[in-house]
């Protein structure tokens, strides 16, 4: 099996206006991800920020769970932390699971949007199953990835859909229901 | 097709050692949730507390994004938060289901827990493609729901299951998951 990542990035994503901006790390995204990675079998998820202050925050939030009173009040907590990374950027999560695997991961963005050519969850569902490059699966934050990331990467991934065209969920649910799909089928 | 709702239960549940407590009311559920239910066409999501502040708490968080200034700031905030209805405990909310309905609703726990006779999620996405009675999808919070309110319902849903035994996902990722399974198939 190739091996999945996670990256969320806080930083270059739109806010409501379109505009490009650093959104801060949301606690609750941390716990309820990393507990995901955990469930689903991710190698590493990378929790992005450019914000310094904001790594050493998520820093905190991990060694309360991993060594901190945390760890005694609930285990199960510490496994799930146990896959959470800091990076500045994609690119520094890129280079980590590099390092870790010997090879370059294939990055695929993920987007409430569709559009041409969108890489469907069965297809790499398939890949995920065969031996091969590491998979990068990017979140973005706030109203969604910038431009300059979509454009970048090599796959973008189809829009998750419900029953009409609201499609405004958290990235939480997003990530829970992209994970369960790749790994449970359909 | 049939109804779904789903009501969130804060009473009575466990806590990890086993005791029955009533779990605070967490913001981002209402909010996670209540885009969950708007994306997949559930027609009442019922927040449910024995606690009138908590209650209150709820209340004057729905008027800020119903008519306050969220309703501005975000209204696809304001069009989600429009699913969400208070209730006392799941009684209450099985009452609001007949009122609104004229039926009563089959009542579907659901549990991290496996066990003898689950209710698949096919067979319940089945159940729902059909017109019939409504269904009410009973999400616990803390450590789950109490026994007493899993003998009393009508089915078990399955557990979500993941890549390995490692099963503790938040309510809210439980509840994208779910939700996609019933409405997109798998």
């Amino acid at each position: 099996m190739a091996d999945l990542y996670l990256a969320l990035l806080h930083h270059p994503v739109y806010d409501k206006n379109g505009a490009i901006v650093t959104t801060a790390v949301t606690n609750m995204d941390v716990h309820d991800i990393g507990r995901l990675a955990r469930t689903f079998a991710v190698r590493g998820f990378y929790v992005c920020t450019p914000v310094p202050t904001l790594r050493r925050l998520v820093t905190r939030i991990l060694r309360h769970w991993e060594t901190g009173p945390g760890s005694v009040y609930n285990a199960t907590r510490k496994e799930a932390l146990a896959t959470v990374r800091l990076a500045e950027d994609l690119d520094g999560a890129i280079a980590d699971v590099e390092r870790e695997t010997g090879s370059l991961p294939r990055v695929v963005a993920t987007s409430a949007r569709g559009g041409p050519d969108r890489l469907s969850f069965g297809r790499l569902r398939e890949r995920l199953a065969k031996p091969g490059r590491p998979e990068l699966l990017v979140l973005g934050t706030g109203w969604g990835l910038a431009r300059e990331v979509l454009a970048r990467v090599d796959d973008l991934l189809e829009p998750i859909g419900g029953c009409g065209d609201y499609n405004h969920l958290s990235v939480r649910s997003a990530a829970a229901i992209m994970l369960d799909r790749l790994r449970n089928g359909r």
